[in-house]
């Protein structure tokens, strides 16, 4: 679908296998009732959750276990003025289960950074939206 | 400072300087009581406040104007593990003053898409952080 406002919307699939493209997204929660963001690279399991890895004791863990969250990627040619984004909104649960969690250590994504206590946490895809913008701005 | 987590923690200066150098962040907010993201392209005023351009009938004009928003701009390579992220976090609010609209629309930014009735919207640059990854990581 185009919209008049310069925007086409992205079905699912296509969100998903646009996801596959990048390394890195953004997780969006709620930090001391303030809106909060943090950048991380991350894994897309065949399900359509998004799966990170960060520390057991990181305020990101305390901050979004058990919570709904958004968790976006976007990837922009500023010289044409298109690009796509997708936003995954869903539940964060950290991955508790052993079996889960050793499939995660050989097919899961390996953090940036070095880590102790590593733990993976699995966004859930329930929703999944996104919106092409092709390039008809004002270019003014 | 070096955290032992491979990031170092960026001063103000330095944050303001990085968010010049990339054409697009995203707004991060609250719609409908979840968390909610959208990528802009934006410009940086010189007291550090980011301002982006809009319809003045969008869903985000009516779901940030008036509250705290956070807005996000990084750049990343993912080859070399590292990259930066910054987050500025303040009030999000429709300029109103006719001679400051009149000077955004010399100085500030020009939607991508196309607009009707379009207004800057400034998220004040109260707090600012950011963080550099200094590909540390673990490489296995």
């Amino acid at each position: 679908m185009i919209h008049s406002d310069g925007f086409r919307a992205l079905g699912r699939e296509e969100c998903l296998r646009l996801l596959g493209k990048v390394p890195v997204g953004r997780v969006v929660y709620t930090r001391h009732a303030l809106p909060a963001v943090l950048p991380v690279n991350f894994t897309l399991d065949p399900d359509g959750s998004v799966v990170l890895c960060t520390s057991a004791d990181s305020d990101l863990v305390r901050a979004v276990d058990g919570v709904v969250v958004a968790f976006e990627a976007d990837d922009f040619q500023a010289g044409r003025r298109s690009g796509w984004s997708v936003v995954v909104t869903g539940r964060a649960e950290v991955v508790s289960d052993p079996a889960e969690h050793e499939r995660l250590l050989r097919t899961g994504p390996r953090s940036w950074m070095p880590l102790r206590d590593g733990v993976f946490v699995r966004i859930g895809g329930g929703m999944v939206t996104g919106r092409e913008l092709t390039g008809t701005g004002d270019r003014s």
